[in-house]
C-alpha cells in the first residue's frame, strides 16, 4: 500500500515532483512553503488539500508517511532529522555543509527501519543504470578515465537568494557537481581519495543582482578526482569534471567513461558505446521519448531521473501491505545519507583545493566536530 | 622567386609536406633520412633528386635555401641552429627541452634576416584564423574559459622509439599538447602564468613494446593554464585541456572559447559560434572540402594547417625576386622560435606540476643555464 506523502518546497523540483508522485498513485496530502501565500498558491495549482508554512504541520500530519524535502540546502538537515525522529520515511535534497550531512547520517543510522535516501536523481536515469551494468560486465575493460561536462545557462534565481551565495549551498559545484560526484562513485564503485579544483565566479553582478550585492557562488568549476579501487579497475581512475554555467542557450550533459578496451558515453539521456576494435559508436540505449512535463530550469537527465526514482519508490512501498513499510530492493541503488555525506565532503575538499591550489584529501567525517573546538583552541592559545 | 627546399625527416609529416610544397611550386632538392636506405626509398617515392643521411649534405646543398626540419624532437635543435648558421631559412618542429629551445632562440635572434618559424601548424588552419579574428572583434565578449579536448588512438610508433620515451619528447602533452598551448596563446593573445597538470601512462606495454621495455610517455594528460591579460579580457582566462590517446577509432579535436556574451568552437576544421541571445549554434566556417592526401597518422586539422602554412610560405617568398628573401607579412602569424621556447616552458611546467601536485609558475628562460651549474653547487657544498 502506498504511503501518503508530504512535500517540502515550492521550487521547480517540487512543482515537477508532485505530478510524478500522483501519476504513480501516491497521494500528496500536504505541502510546505516558506510563506503561507506561496504554499497556498502552489497547493491550489497542484490540487494538494493541505498547505502550511510551519514544518511541524506537515511532519505531524497523520496521513503523511513519506516526506519529500526539496528546499534550499541550508534548510534540509533540520527538516530531515526531525522527520526521522517523528518516524517518517524521508527523501531529501543535499545539505549545505558536511556537518549538517553528518547530522543527517546520525539520524538515519538511528532509525534504520525508516527509508532515508538522497533526492539526487541521476543514479536512476536508465542510461546510467545501463552504463553501470555494462561497466560491471567489463564493456570498457579496466576503467581509466571519467570525463564529465555540463554546460548550460546561469543557475542563479531571478532575484537575490541562496543560489547566489556560496556559503548557502549555491553555485555550480554544490548544485550540479554534487550530483556528478555521486554519479561517478555509483558508476565506478569507488570514492574520490584526492581532489583538485578551480572555482570561478565570472558573473558577479547582473540585471537583478547589483549595487552592494555580489554573487559569491561559482558559475565555472573544474575539478579532478583520483578514485580508489573500483568495480573494474585495480589502479586509480582519473575523473575530470567541467561545469560551465555561462552558456545560455546551450545544454550539454555528457558523462564519458574510457577504459582499456572501449568506452561508454551518456549524452543527455542516451547511452552510446564503442569498443576499441570498432570504427564508430553504437547507440546502446536511445531516448525513451519523454512524455512528462518539460521544465525550463530542470535538464532532462535530472527530470527523467526524478521520474525513475518515483517509480522505484512506488515499487518499494507497493511490496508491503502496511503504509509505512517498504522493500529495500527497488531503492537499493539510491544514494543513502552516507553517500550524501561523502559527496558533501568532496564538494568541500574541492572548494578547499581551489583556495590552496593543492590536491586535497577526501576524509569523510566519522565524528561530529566539537562545537567548542574553536573556543578550546582560543583558550589554548591564551594559555601559551 | 621561390627558394629551393631541403627536407629533413622521413616520417608521416615529411611524407605529406613534400607534395604540398611541390603543389605550391617549391622545388624540393634534397631529403635527409636517418639511414641511407630509408632516405633513398622515400626520395624515390616522392621524386626528390638527392638524398642523404648526412645532415651537412642537405644544409650545404647549393640549391637549398629553405630547410624544413620534421625529425624527432631530440634532433631538431642541432639541425636548426646549424642551418641558420649556414644562412638558410628554417621551418622547424619543436625541440625536446627548454634548453634546446633556448639555443634555437639565440640562433634566430642572431640571424634576424633569416626566416625561422616553428613547424607547428594549427595557427594557420582557416577555422582558427577566423576564430582569432572574431575574438579580436569581440564576438564572445570578454574571454573567460578555453576548453580543449583531443581524443584519439595511440601516438606510439609501431616499434619502440622516441614516441615511447618521455625524455625524448614523446607523449601526448609534448606531441599534441604543445600545438594546443601555442594555439591558445595565439587565440587569446596571452600566455600562461601558472599551470596545473596530471599525466598518466595507462598503457605501459603493448604487442610490440614488452619485456623489459616500458612506455614512459603519457597517453592521458590533463592540464589547466591561468593566462595573463588577453586581447579581450582584463581578468585571467582559465584554459583546460584534456588529451586522451587511449581511444582508437575516435578522433575528437575540439577547441572552445567561452566569453561573457557568447562562444566560439572549432570542431575538427569547422568553426561554430553562438551568441548568448541566440537559441542555437551557427556554422561560421564550414569544411572547405579537403582535396589533399588523407593520412592516417595525421589528423585533418594538422594536415590542413600544414597545407595553409605552405601556402603562406609561398606568398612570403613570392613577393621577392631574390631566392632567399621573404616578406614578413604572410608568415607574421607563424609561431616564432620564441613562441617555441614559451611552449616548451609550459610543457615542462605541466610535467613538473604532475610530479609535485602543485600549481607551477611558467618562467621563460632568459639566460642559458650554466652547464657547470651542478658542478659549482657541488663545490659550494663541499666548501661549507
Amino acid at each position: 500500500m502506498l504511503p501518503g506523502v508530504g512535500v517540502f518546497g515550492i521550487g521547480s523540483t517540487a512543482r515537477v515532483l508532485v505530478p510524478l508522485l500522483k501519476a504513480e498513485g501516491f497521494e500528496v496530502h500536504a505541502l510546505w512553503g516558506r510563506s503561507e501565500e506561496e504554499a497556498r498558491c502552489l497547493a491550489e495549482e497542484l490540487g494538494i488539500p493541505f498547505h502550511t508554512s510551519r514544518s511541524d504541520d506537515v511532519l505531524l500530519h497523520q496521513d503523511v508517511d513519506l516526506v519529500c524535502i526539496y528546499v534550499p540546502p541550508s534548510m534540509t538537515r533540520q527538516i530531515a532529522v526531525k522527520a526521522l525522529g517523528i518516524g517518517k520515511n524521508v527523501v531529501c535534497e543535499k545539505a549545505a555543509t558536511a556537518v549538517d550531512s553528518f547530522k543527517m547520517v546520525t539520524a538515519a543510522r538511528y532509525y534504520p527501519q525508516l527509508l532515508s535516501i538522497m533526492g539526487n536523481t541521476l543514479r536512476f536515469l536508465p542510461a546510467f543504470v545501463a552504463m553501470r551494468q555494462l561497466l560491471v560486465e567489463g564493456y570498457v575493460g579496466e576503467v581509466q578515465v571519467c570525463d564529465v561536462r555540463v554546460y548550460g545557462p546561469s543557475l542563479l534565481d531571478q532575484s537575490y537568494g541562496w543560489t547566489c551565495e556560496e556559503l548557502m549551498g549555491g553555485g555550480g559545484l554544490h548544485t550540479v557537481g554534487s550530483a556528478i560526484i555521486d554519479l561517478l562513485s555509483f558508476l565506478t564503485g569507488a570514492r574520490a581519495q584526492r581532489v583538485h579544483g578551480l572555482l570561478r565566479t565570472f558573473v558577479q553582478q547582473n540585471v537583478s543582482i547589483r549595487g552592494i550585492r555580489r554573487v559569491t557562488s561559482d558559475d565555472f568549476c573544474f575539478f579532478q578526482m583520483l578514485m580508489g579501487g573500483t568495480v573494474s579497475s585495480s589502479g586509480g581512475v582519473c575523473c575530470t569534471v567541467t561545469l560551465n554555467f555561462n552558456m545560455p542557450g546551450s545544454f550539454v550533459h555528457e558523462v564519458m567513461v574510457v577504459g582499456s578496451s572501449g568506452r561508454l558515453v551518456v549524452r543527455g539521456t542516451e547511452l552510446f558505446g564503442q569498443n576499441n576494435g570498432s570504427k564508430g559508436e553504437e547507440l546502446l540505449l536511445g531516448d525513451s521519448g519523454w512524455a512528462g512535463p518539460e521544465v525550463r530550469e530542470m535538464p532532462l537527465p535530472h527530470l527523467q531521473g526524478l521520474s525513475a526514482m518515483v517509480k522505484s519508490l512506488r515499487q518499494s512501498f507497493q511490496a508491503h501491505e502496511e503504509r509505512r513499510s517498504w522493500a529495500r530492493g527497488p531503492v537499493a541503488m539510491a544514494p543513502t545519507f552516507e553517500d550524501g555525506l561523502y559527496v558533501q565532503t568532496v564538494v568541500e575538499a574541492v572548494k578547499r583545493s581551489s583556495c590552496t591550489g593543492e590536491w586535497e584529501c577526501v576524509e569523510v567525517m566519522s565524528q561530529e566536530p566539537d562545537p567548542n573546538h574553536n573556543l578550546c583552541e582560543a583558550l589554548q592559545r591564551n594559555k601559551n
